[in-house]
């Protein structure tokens, strides 16, 4: 049933492959744009109508997109996919249970669109203030999984955009049949199909094509790994809410809480490996370093984490089976595994110059117990999320409160830090006048 | 006196001319990249003390000033420059003293810097907020208005950034002057001089060097003409706050209140020609065209405003000294000029159709007494400012009470509209916690 049910879904394909790849995405984009208008004006309850129904639907037809996933897993297996893909590329039932509660979760957000805040009236009688609206459309390209499909337009559908969404080619069938779905409860609540378009193609040509039209793409939101970003930076003309890596760091204060301090290294490095905001380096000024160290080897030995320290860490932690001398390298390196590098240093003064030489301005944490100390460090690195006394991990959307997040941003420029609703829209000024005139 | 003066301002550019532009410019750089971590350090009061410093040392200096403006003005009317240009270019005593005023004003406005927002606790314990920071280094590129120089360096001084400063090259003596008096008062202040720096060639390449080196500049303001922001769009791989051009409407509604109507028209495009936020078209709903036509052109008639009109509107118009048939491309043109596209729309519909197709995004205004139909031009047409009822002439920084402004920008990301104080910052995630890690 898994191959009658995707077959469907192939014959566009098809088309679209013989057809030329730039003036397929010119139709794309063109689309996206008129689609955009009509986002821009939808009521709350229409798009949040417009969420409820593709969640209904995904929930009916999840043994067919469960069966278009399979047909995408057999190709992946075939080309012999890692298997750490191969998971990320399954959608299992409990995926898809949380696609749906993500799409429900979005739906309880409150609509940031059409927000008016900070009307003032100014000397001359006009009252001027900000109006929050959509960016217009937004391109999101992303590696095989395909939750993001989901999550993401429920995201640009909440915060008024449309949305061209470019995932990864093993993904291809599965995020085919998502779209029809979304494009279903856009229907259903009277909004444009257009405002989700998943790209049917695996060209890659697509995607170059996607990040140098600015005319129909106001922004690209990229998700993956640091290679294909770094070619989306060389080859885009249209901004991107992007980050590079996450080179996340702990400065152990001599003034810290010992027991927050070795809780906070703990779960900063070893919750989870493979996630941006995993602690990379920890600091440890010095005179704590000979106390701290060790109660953090006992821990980091059961997760067979390799230490790679300067020579004093290296002196204390002498004995540690899994030690090796940092070189000036690891202080730049993300390692997204078990490995940490590990520096002593002098106070907080060396520990702020060092993260803002090396640090990837993705989030940073002190742990102190003194209050000066503290509010220096926040106000002085310079990275998205600064942190006093609590572990790295939590830079994410929903810890922080957003609901959802459609990505994370090191630029300074729009979005820093994690990015949700609000990260894709804009303010423009509004004024009311009465007839008045500038003399 | 002048020259005596001016050739101490010349022993430096000498030597630069002789060294390679871009070594020159990755020094600019690197020095705008150390000093700038001072500057985000820096204390309200400190940047104040600066602020002020500078005011009197202009105040002193305003002889040794207005000498060095002469070898420029001498310099520039020998090269044949235009009279508009040589106007723009004087340093009068009367822009001494707007200059004197503008850095005073700009002590006197709030500092964004370190405001810390939003403070919420999240159910895990820890406080999220955000903190306003500085963006870090910001490049201004800008015509031969030795004004800017100052004003620029100002709002980057108090907004806690460095900065580095490409005025025309036909106020070169006199931005060099400046440069010096600006510096003092930063080292006066026990800044780093380095925290404003006036490039000090008039080499083409240090723009071309200067729009290309994201690791020393975080964004490029332009200041000028189309003609040269085409150009830095073109080639600039740091991220710009800018805008294009102003094509800015004025509809008038069937329900307009015709006294306003007349009034908001007349000022919006008479009031000055060549500004960004002029009218170029105004939209008049057919049911009063016919009312409200003739009387603007009796209006217009005295300044001898040419009316570039749709067939409608020219039946309406006839016997209008100044009138011609509008084609498509009138539309699209900014005339900064006397000049003023008129077109007869049906309905609020038909004007927030044309102003989305031919706007270029900077301004546009409804004329109405109806609530609803204000409603939708506020929230429908996607432009940086939107009126109802108030001339286009109020886009301005001052107008809309931002006290002071570094330029307009016609984009979504990051800064909309006029752009103050605010738009030099950037916000950055603060945590708050007490020991707590990700469970």
């Amino acid at each position: 049933m898994g191959r009658i049910a995707a077959a469907g879904f192939e014959s566009r394909t098809y088309l679209i492959e013989h057809m030329d790849i730039q003036q397929y995405m010119t139709e794309v984009g063109q689309r996206a744009r008129a689609a955009s208008r009509a986002m821009a004006r939808a009521d709350t309850a229409v798009k949040n109508r417009a969420l409820s129904l593709i969640a209904v639907a995904i929930r009916r037809d999840a043994d067919l997109l469960r069966a278009a996933n399979q047909v995408d897993l057999e190709t992946a297996r075939a080309n012999g996919l890692a298997p750490a893909m191969l998971d990320r590329l399954t959608l299992s039932e409990q995926a898809i249970a949380t696609m749906i509660a993500g799409l429900e979760q979005i739906v309880a957000l409150p609509d940031p669109i059409g927000e008016i805040s900070n009307m003032k009236y100014r000397p001359t009688g006009i009252q001027v203030g900000q109006m929050r609206v959509p960016l217009g459309v937004i391109g999101i390209i992303y590696e095989a999984r395909p939750n993001v499909t989901v999550d993401a337009a429920g995201l640009c559908i909440k915060s008024g955009n449309a949305t061209i969404l470019r995932g990864g080619s093993e993904a291809h069938h599965c995020n085919q049949a998502l779209a029809r779905l979304v494009q279903e409860g856009l229907a259903g609540a009277g909004l444009p199909q257009d405002a989700v378009q998943v790209v049917d193609t695996t060209d890659r040509a697509a995607v170059g094509a996607l990040i140098t039209m600015p005319q129909y793409v106001d922004v690209i939101v990229p998700r993956g790994g640091k290679g294909l970003i770094e070619r989306l930076i060389k080859e885009a003309t249209v901004p991107m809410i992007k980050h590079l890596d996450g080179i996340c760091h702990v400065y152990i204060d001599d003034q810290a809480d010992l027991d927050k301090a070795v809780k906070i290294a703990f779960n900063a490095k070893c919750h989870r490996y493979g996630t941006c905001n995993t602690m990379e380096t920890l600091l440890v000024a010095r005179a704590v370093a000979p106390q701290v160290l060790p109660q953090l080897a006992k821990l980091y030995q059961g997760k067979e984490v390799e230490l790679r320290a300067d020579d004093e860490a290296r002196a204390i932690l002498a004995g540690y089976p899994h030690l090796a001398a940092a070189s000036e390298e690891d202080w730049r390196t993300e390692y997204l595994a078990a490995i940490l590098a590990v520096k002593v240093v002098a106070d907080v003064d060396e520990a702020i110059a060092h993260i803002n030489t090396y640090s990837s301005q993705h989030t940073d944490s002190i742990v102190t117990e003194n209050h000066s100390r503290a509010m220096r460090f926040l106000r002085e690195v310079d990275s998205a999320s600064v942190m006093i006394n609590a572990s790295t991990r939590f830079a994410d959307g929903f810890e922080f409160g957003l609901g959802a997040e459609i990505g994370i941003s090191n630029d300074k420029l729009h979005a820093r830090g994690p990015v949700g609703l609000e990260g894709l829209t804009s303010l423009k000024y509004v004024v009311f006048g009465h007839g008045e005139v500038r003399e």
